[in-house]
């Protein structure tokens, strides 16, 4: 998608100095300033993931199977053991805990991998897999734009095509994929049709993904669009603000129920709360049919207490972390909570739209 | 209540210079710093009130009145017109909209203003009233503590002295009235009788009354708190971290309609979906049994979008307002919402504890 203007993905290949190095987006600069950064060992890609350079989980498993291809390229030129990818595979799949998108893809690439072939050939493999996880991801976010794209069309028209006013929380845009986004996807789909569309854009704190990652990217995409703080969405709905929510999911169980950025259940209980569609766009990979009572049964990452402690924004120039709360008071720190399946309206995937049920679930996985 | 172990009002008066000033505690500056402001217009009054160096409905409602008292001391003392004080009471009550309680406590004074009596005479009557008015929201504050305390006894009882664990909204702390509080009042009513309780304190965007202003309560009170993003409570009650919800209230309707702090309105979803008790602490003067349906009738305050822009905190001793929010993104700011009565689960008023509906509004009212 468009930064000033001009099209970016999230990652790149890039060969000018005459070996594989990786483009990305300094995520954590945004949206201060526009950074690009160059990634030319796995051990770099591991300290970008870590300190979130990029983050969001799509994103995050392509980048740990770049990361892969990197070490790769380095046993290959040194000559070195191949043996070694076994340990950086451990070393790049724990550089977040919590994002399975990262193991899944790091183990896809070990998996191609063979010691009794030359390392040469294991790196041209590693890239050929890692092509194929950033091609596949794009398909599905793609098609998650089409499918909930046409949903906001279906809106459009039952307003006489004025404005449809779309709320989300969080940031599930191309940011936190290779590109297109999963909840923004739809958005930017309807928006390239010429639908008329206003998104509100909760702020989610604590780390401000929305303020500071989903404005940026409605700005540069030129889609009207109203920074709020998360407190203000019950109220909007209250008045007929909101058509519809769309947020993305981290995890989603057999049974439906949705484990999004913490504050999403507060947003779903309101959309129920006065008829307002509530969706959950994700790709099928992110569904968990290990579980059912997504409550019970998901664990909740607890986050540092300075994610609340201190706030990073701009002064002068300057990225600046302030403190509001008073030195002596406790925090507690959730990074997630999960909405009941009887919350969502339905699910938007890459293989079409389905009911937000155990057998919604079904029909979604065995759509292909 | 105490700061640094010292007793304090918000609000008091001081005749060191000879005439009637005021002192207050400036809101703006905790809990960095904590300064003691002199103020001796009406017009520095009202500027105290919009800056919210005053915040909070009941001190509001006393402010005003004291603004009242400002204004007629400076027209006995400059021998002016007193048919002015009718134009600078529009001003006063215009300084904030949404709480009830400064019109109403401007009004009680200008009742009792008459033009036919010398200005210094009705210095001296407003300036009477005003101390009444003083001495019913101390006394409505105490009692609304001893009624809700209660509640938090009972609670403690069946939970066999186990910590109870309430939540609340924004500040409706000793620090929004002259003393105790109101949705606070209990939590120190109780604490007093050695109740083993802990608060969860909502940050409450976009200006932080919660981490800013109730966390100091706490803090100077000795009171076991834990400060949350506002998107945490709905998880906190789906796993029984929660054994009841108190929040004040700006103003409440004849149908029992609460309208607070906005992201009130999304804690009664989550309290009401997870069977978890919920009630608003309010003096009854800040009842309009004017209007019914508080959604429909109530016109919510819209305030400066700086607000959501910039976060004003501490970093190295000053206190700096950054920004996370990209220049060109558009900001809404609304700072109430309303809380329908059915999510309600009853009032806490100084002349007890009632339903939360039209006849409990009616008993309320009249249980003097």
């Amino acid at each position: 998608m468009r930064i000033f203007d001009k099209n970016y993905k999230t990652i790149w290949e890039d060969y000018s100095s005459g070996l594989l190095e990786l483009k990305v987006i300094d995520q954590t600069k945004l949206p201060f300033s526009f950074e690009i950064k160059s990634i030319s060992s796995y051990q770099s890609m591991v300290a970008a993931i870590k300190e979130m350079v990029v983050r969001g989980a799509p994103l995050i498993g392509i980048a740990g199977a770049y990361a892969m291809c990197l070490a790769m390229q380095t046993i290959a030129q040194n000559r070195g053991d191949q043996q070694a990818i076994f340990q950086i595979a451990e070393e790049v799949s724990s550089a977040r805990p919590t994002a399975v998108n990262l193991k899944w893809a790091v183990d896809k690439v070990i998996a191609n991998i063979g010691t009794d072939r030359s390392a040469s050939e294991n790196f041209t493999s590693a890239l050929e897999i890692t092509r194929e996880i950033c091609e596949s991801e794009l398909k599905a976010c793609r098609l998650i734009g089409e499918h909930g794209g046409a949903l906001i069309e279906e809106l459009s028209l039952k307003k006489n095509s004025e404005t449809v006013n779309i709320l989300t929380h969080c940031n599930a845009g191309w940011l936190a994929t290779l590109d297109y986004g999963t909840a923004l996807a739809p958005i930017y789909a309807a928006a390239q049709k010429g639908i008329n569309l206003h998104v509100w854009v909760d702020e989610t704190r604590p780390r401000n993904q929305g303020s500071k990652l989903t404005a940026f990217e409605l700005l540069h995409e030129h889609i009207p669009h109203t920074v709020i703080v998360d407190n203000l969405g019950g109220h909007l709905m209250q008045h007929g603000l909101v058509d519809m929510v769309i947020v993305g999911s981290d995890r989603t169980t057999a049974c439906c129920d949705v484990c999004n950025k913490v504050g999403t259940y507060l947003k779903a209980l309101a959309a129920h709360d006065n008829g307002v569609p509530f969706y959950a766009a994700l790709p099928t990979s992110s569904i968990d049919t290990s579980i059912c009572d997504g409550i019970n049964q998901i664990e909740i990452e607890e986050r540092a207490s300075e994610e609340v402690i201190y706030f990073d924004g701009e002064e002068d120039g300057r990225i600046r972390a302030v403190r509001a709360v008073p030195i002596g008071s406790k925090i507690l720190n959730y990074g997630f909570d999960v909405t009941p399946a009887r919350l969502v309206t339905s699910l938007i995937t890459e293989n079409g739209v389905f009911d937000a049920s155990e057998s919604g679930i079904k029909q979604a996985l065995n759509a292909v």
